[in-house]
């Protein structure tokens, strides 16, 4: 039975510093890497057939640093410039897992907050707007995403490129950001808007999910103790 | 007076496995994930400026992990999309270190080669030959780079690039491979082919150069015990 694995990055450096940081392109701090060597070794026993990640380097990261001691090795694939990219001619290299990228699961753009301090948002603009920001479905900030805009990308990228590959019988990693994430979980659960609101993945813990007669049924968050339906969340 | 400083990137998952990997795009083992961290500790005193890696993970890898405690905060940009991709907008975020990736970095390509364990390729198409595209400096394998036409992508791009950043005074970090950094190598240091041939960057091992008058002089490999020369090479 194949199974959905969504992944979110460990701490990056931005959010070390408590900055909204969306589309911004910085890596994890040193606690994000030992979060990501750790959901490496809670992944150990699933064997993964495609790997998805978004475009930024925290969520790069984070499925490289999981998958570096689980005995495959991963591939990314340069799609729409592969011609001679990176193409693999020898039969030894052959066992690989292929890795996809796509700006469709990136965090939520984030606009013309992006780069400011958390705090200081809430001072400027005040308290209930940035709330609002955050944690509305629908209200974009300034030139950024609401969680509804980065479903519009994200939901259809899970349908066409995704799903189809659970379809195919395969096992899943997918590794992106914490609403991006949640947008799919939305889809994936039928959560409502007032759910949505209220859940939240979080950092370097695998959410599992079983793929079977064509419907996703949560397993669990994946812990040192086996698996866990809700965290408690 | 600003340096340079050039970063061979620690084991991947295939130099684990000895195949020829050039363009396939593989991650970093453990080992050169401790390698990588490595590094960055002994980079600590210097302060970059700039960081310029290739377009393979990889290397890609190798500068964030060695700049996950830096102190500041290296942010890639996406050249060619910038628009709205990754703007930053908060006052907040200005003190970052771009990061400019660029695949005139990139490894040497191994065409027909690639994907081939090292071994089985003497055996098959015999010792001397596989020498000769491994070491030799104008011989290519079928299909791919020999290290002439490796440093005639990266050259220009070292002198276009690399080196107007430390006209301008700042210190830059380049993360690469074997055969790209060594054609970088042979241009600052004015190699022949045959010196090139022996010239061998360890991995994970930070060599700096310093940058007066319009010349790169070598200051040496950055080790626990300070700066050496040609370590015994």
């Amino acid at each position: 039975m194949p199974v959905l694995v969504l992944l979110r990055h460990g701490e990056s450096l931005w959010n070390k510093l408590n900055l909204f940081t969306g589309w911004v392109d910085v890596p994890l701090s040193e606690k994000g890497i030992k979060e990501a060597l750790k959901a490496g070794e809670l992944l150990r026993g699933l064997r993964f057939d495609v790997i998805f990640t978004s475009e930024l380097v925290r969520a790069i990261q984070t499925a490289m640093l999981a998958m570096a001691e689980s005995g495959r090795v991963p591939v990314i694939l340069h799609e729409g410039r592969m011609g001679e990219w990176g193409r693999i001619h020898g039969e030894d290299g052959k066992d690989f897992i292929p890795v996809i990228k796509s700006w469709h699961l990136n965090e939520r753009y984030y606009g013309e907050l992006q780069g400011w301090n958390k705090d200081r948002a809430r001072e400027v603009f005040g308290e209930e707007r940035v709330y609002l920001w955050r944690r509305s479905y629908d209200i974009a900030p300034p030139g950024g995403e609401s969680l509804k805009d980065t479903a519009e990308r994200t939901v259809p990228f899970f349908r066409e490129r995704i799903l189809p590959a659970l379809e195919e019988g395969k096992n899943v990693l997918v590794s992106a950001h914490g609403n991006s994430l949640r947008s799919v979980v939305m889809h994936i659960e039928g959560l409502t808007k007032e759910e949505i609101l209220r859940f939240n993945i979080p950092t370097g813990v695998p959410l599992v999910y079983d793929y079977a007669n064509g419907e996703l049924v949560r397993r669990g968050y994946l812990t040192e103790k086996g698996y866990d339906k809700d965290l408690g969340i």
